[in-house]
């Protein structure tokens, strides 16, 4: 029998845990056009050819890191209600998309093999929030990221301002029937 | 006094618009990635240095014309109800935009110097519409763009397929309050 903690893979899921980690802490230090793989792969201690190997280049790395940041670790708050609960995830939302990493991020995902990912994220998290109201009525997940997350993102990538907390508020009510 | 027809900027606006056409023509012939500077050069008749004098390079110059054609040539159908004109222009622009010339357009706006030029272009004809009935309660046009035209861009950039037309249908009628 082999131990627990001689499970394939570890050794590899903590390579790339390394080399994630050092890619998000040289875009809190430097600007990121000036990013490069041999940078990244000294600072996590691993070879250039690690990372070519694993992901081709540096913006599919740059977009897996992109990808891993949009999953929160923690559960959004659980405000005692459907409409808070939605409020305080849209919020935190807006706040993470409109600062320049949540930005760069957007566009890193978008160059990614898989963008669409974005919006399963998005829809699981919104998910855990409409199951805690089971006997509440309430709008399926896509109506809500149709009408919460995606004028977010739109405003963000095409707009000269971010979407307003006000403007926000009101299309949660609507999309809540409230 | 000048005849009106040697007004200056007569000959920049030709140029420009027979390199804009040899864009538009070189893109519908061949792959996106394979179109060159010297290519549309010689196909519109104008020396290479005369396009990067203007637009620097290849990136700008495809989001520029990516920016001209959102800018319909005519204005969207007037159907004699707010509800039919809105989804008119729901219907064609949902129709272009998850079009692969449509996905390469919303890529190259975006990597343009003004991608909130899109929010404007939106805003611009969407305002038309609504100016054809003074008369009616409506919505405001930015209330519009985030409930209409943001969840079709938001799909078609981040998620799996594009936005159903039953759904666009029900977007439409929630923000006209119908």
């Amino acid at each position: 029998m082999t131990a627990p903690t001689l499970r394939p893979g570890g050794r590899s899921a903590r390579v790339q845990e390394s080399i994630h980690t050092a890619v998000r802490e040289l875009l809190e230090e430097q600007d990121r056009a000036s990013v490069t793989v041999p940078q990244i792969a000294a600072r996590a201690g691993v070879t250039p050819s690690t990372i070519y190997r694993r992901w081709g280049d540096l913006s599919a790395l740059l977009a897996d890191v992109a990808l891993a940041r949009m999953r929160p670790e923690t559960e959004s708050a659980n405000t005692g209600s459907l409409l808070g609960d939605v409020r305080a995830w849209a919020d935190q939302y807006l706040d993470e998309m409109s600062s320049a990493p949540g930005r760069n991020m957007l566009r890193d995902v978008q160059s990614s093999l898989k963008p669409s990912y974005c919006a399963t994220i998005i829809g699981g998290q919104l998910q855990v929030i409409l199951d805690r109201y089971p006997d509440q009525p309430k709008p399926g997940v896509d109506r809500l990221i149709n009408m919460v997350a995606a004028p977010i993102v739109f405003r963000i990538l095409f707009s000269e301002a971010p979407l307003e907390s006000e403007e926000l508020h009101r299309l949660i009510e609507i999309a809540l029937g409230q």
